[in-house]
């Protein structure tokens, strides 16, 4: 999968790309039934809503689960990644977002890459997110919100937000969300929500604002989004925990297209728990050299 | 103004009709300008979003502000329900719902009625609602979400959601909105969410389910929610304070069709402020015969 030169001058303009359908219905259906196990565990890496037990966001599931691990070296998603950053890429977070019918609550505007930055020193903007349906995302369900062309305004200055949802985010102030979306076209493509079936994937900027409202629908709106970031633009700091902000640098080696059905063998490394070293974390930087570059 | 057969046949099937850009920009204006006056006022009238200054929904502005007045009594609005009701109608509440931009709130599932029947003593449902937005509703900005045809199961138990937001409501269960939503069509058709410019009008079954998402957007939602109800089926317990159930069961008498913008002199007989009367409030019914009606 290589993206053509139209692809390439979308994404610079608008901050993203949408494929509708790129993954079958049976290889949603692998990834989609291993969802519940992920869900059930009573661990860190489930992040739960405000007051209610769905769940909001999962991490790491590429190391627990054999169809996440697969889908985490899928050509179809690294490919164009490492194509549109120029380089090899590792798995810097990887995420199995809930949004569940009627519990599924906001996330506040923000970019990825202000959160990287503040707090895992990753030095520059050379990571995408990818995101993948699980669910169709229609209108009603909390779909993803973008503002196209975002990205442009590099890294925004963002403020702590702990206490609107239970998962902590550098979020935007108001008054710079309605110059952007001004910008983009105002009430006539300043806002964009991408929709599509089960298996849709969604490339976007690091630095693309972005958002999502609550999904009051019976429809669960659960999607993987997946962290990739340069190998040379690796995070330097470990603030967070690794289940969280990943620490292996090694660039992704990708499996064969059809993975997802074959299911050839695969590692595994936390099937059995998380190591003790995930959860040590550091406000240090790693390197001196980290200190100029962020 | 009167409803055709197909439209009657419409809302007989999905228990609303949209009429989009049914008032004209110049009367939407005379409408908007009062808006600040009236969410400036600092009393009972204004229910704030929590934890914030935004208005949720402000209340009774028919009685303290002439543009709504106006519209309090505008044919376009009243002889419709008429027609549908057959017969005279008074009115029973008036709101003017902020959903602020960034700010706006979800409105669980529910059914106005509920909240009638239990707190008031409506004895049937023969009462109608009226939306009139006062802004562009888009997908981004909250727009009110429909289960077509929910008003045919009749009046729903509910339970009393007093936390979620900041105006307490009679709330449905998950369980009945998931069935309501897979009869009218599931992921299509089960919800719908009419989208128009400002002017647009709303009249929906006083039955009919209904909800809305938080409002992200840079856009304000401002919308006049009027609920009409038959005479003879005028309410029978005071338990809620005057400026959120009128008590004042006269007919309305129409203007004329262009009286947005005549400003012909109106009566307002609470623009010096809420008479004590109107705070008065009591658990016990009026009459007797509204123990059996209820």
């Amino acid at each position: 999968m290589k993206l053509t030169d139209a692809q390439l001058a979308t994404f610079d303009r608008d901050g993203f790309l949408f494929f509708p359908g790129l993954f079958s219905p049976a290889e949603v259906k692998v990834l989609t039934d291993a969802v519940p196990a992920l869900y059930a565990r009573r661990d860190v890496t489930n992040v739960r809503e405000k007051g209610r037990d769905a769940v909001r966001t999962n991490f790491a599931a590429h190391l627990v689960s054999a169809p996440f691990a697969r889908l985490g070296r899928h050509p179809r998603m690294i490919d164009p990644v490492a194509q549109l950053l120029g380089e090899r890429v590792y798995m810097h977070q990887f995420k199995v977002n809930g949004k569940a019918a009627f519990d599924g609550d906001v996330w506040q505007w923000h970019q990825d890459y202000g959160t990287w930055r503040a707090d895992d020193l990753m030095p520059t903007e050379r990571a995408m997110n990818i995101a993948i349906f699980l669910d169709e995302v229609t209108e009603f369900n909390g779909p993803l919100m973008f503002i196209p062309g975002s990205h442009k305004r590099g890294v925004i200055d963002a403020k702590h937000d702990v206490t609107t949802t239970s998962y902590p985010l550098w979020t935007i102030d108001n008054d710079l969300i309605r110059t952007l979306v001004d910008r983009a076209g105002g009430k006539h493509g300043g806002i964009v929500a991408p929709k599509g079936p089960p298996g849709s994937m969604l490339v976007f900027h690091s630095c693309l604002v972005h958002a999502s409202t609550s999904n009051l629908s019976p429809f669960d709106r659960v999607s993987v989004y997946l962290s990739l970031c340069a190998v040379s633009n690796h995070i330097r700091r470990h603030k967070r925990p690794e289940y969280i902000a990943h620490r292996d640098f090694t660039p992704i080696e990708t499996l064969r297209d059809d993975c997802l059905l074959a299911a050839p063998p695969i590692d595994l490394p936390w099937k059995d728990g998380l190591p003790a070293s995930a959860l040590v974390t550091s406000p240090e930087p790693l390197y001196d050299s980290a200190r100029s570059a962020a």
